[in-house]
């Protein structure tokens, strides 16, 4: 299954290229799992998704624990049917539960395989969007996908469009990988759409 | 017909703040035609689509006229069925041709309705993807929106999961907007996502 991202790291100071090659470099860990092409605009990553979330977090961590307002910009993909495939992708892991009635909802919006992970020591307020496409249905992912993020321990608000985050960076980027993909079949083509925020001075107020 | 965005911008300098203050104040003569909310994350618009990308447009370029490099990143919906009808949004125009078949696909890739605008001096990057939800059909969607941006004068390049333009401010603005009204019905449950980047430093190397 083709799965992949753009990334974009934004940090608000006068210094950005040093910190966004920073953060480059502490992702380098995980570049023998990637494909990564850059552009003036934003850095493509192909693979798996565990390896995407990780690849991200990393990057947003690394530029952002210093205390600087740092946001990072993601739309992450899997099944596009307009990508060809690409092996450094893999499979993705078991399928979520069926799909369809309130009551198969329910069952889905239960936190699975989603342990809280070890705190990386940066609060990160965050806003994801779930787009399920090709399917008259796409509501009930959405539905589901909510209810999951409304039990878990990072949520603060629905707004508009999106559902807001907030904890330590770990947890809501683990959240955020869930929210993409638990609640549509491994066959289905999914975007996530993110945006990652750290030390707005907005939030300090 | 329900439409809004989530707008934030992301000037890369020290001195973010006063420069996303002034690019509000930019904004401010398109509020009588929309309803806003901000928090730490970015500001919700709600309003008829061409008062979203004005606003958005204007704020902008407020932003980047400087010579800042300066990013925006919306994700921009309608006829989302989880939101109430707000009556400040109206109703969609004109819908756009038949979909279906490969000839009308060629069909409603002619540059409908889309006169280039009087240019505003920034020069600005973008890429943009389009989702259109809810539809098996959603591909015919795309591959016409793609089409229409390939023949467009903003056209720079396909990039993994969105197209890249670069052009004027105006002009990239104003094919965002189309791309977003122009290839799924009135009806229809469409989001689009878009990051607008000007002055960057990997772009003038």
């Amino acid at each position: 299954m083709f799965s992949g991202c753009q990334f974009s790291l934004y940090p608000m100071t006068d210094r950005y290229v040093d910190t966004i090659l920073s953060a480059v470099e502490a992702m380098r860990v995980h570049h023998d799992r990637l494909r990564i092409e850059t552009d003036d605009l934003s850095t493509t990553l192909i693979g798996p998704p565990d390896v995407l979330f990780a690849a991200m977090r990393d990057g947003f961590v690394s530029a952002a624990a210093g205390g600087l307002h740092v946001v990072a910009a993601a739309t992450v993909s899997r099944g596009c049917p307009g990508e060809p495939d690409d092996p450094i992708c893999g499979r993705l892991d078991a399928p979520p539960a069926t799909p369809g009635g309130a009551g198969a909802v329910e069952a889905r919006a239960a936190p699975r395989r989603f342990a809280t992970p070890a705190p990386v020591g940066v609060a990160t307020s965050a806003q994801i969007s779930l787009y399920p496409l090709g399917s008259a249905a796409y509501m009930d992912d959405i539905v589901a996908c909510i209810a999951f993020l409304k039990k878990a321990v990072v949520f603060e608000t629905p707004k508009h469009f999106a559902s807001k985050l907030h904890g330590d960076a770990a947890a809501v980027f683990a959240a955020a990988e869930r929210a993409f993909l638990d609640f549509s079949g491994p066959d289905r083509h999914v975007v996530l759409s993110a945006l990652f925020s750290a030390n707005s001075p907005s939030r300090r107020r």
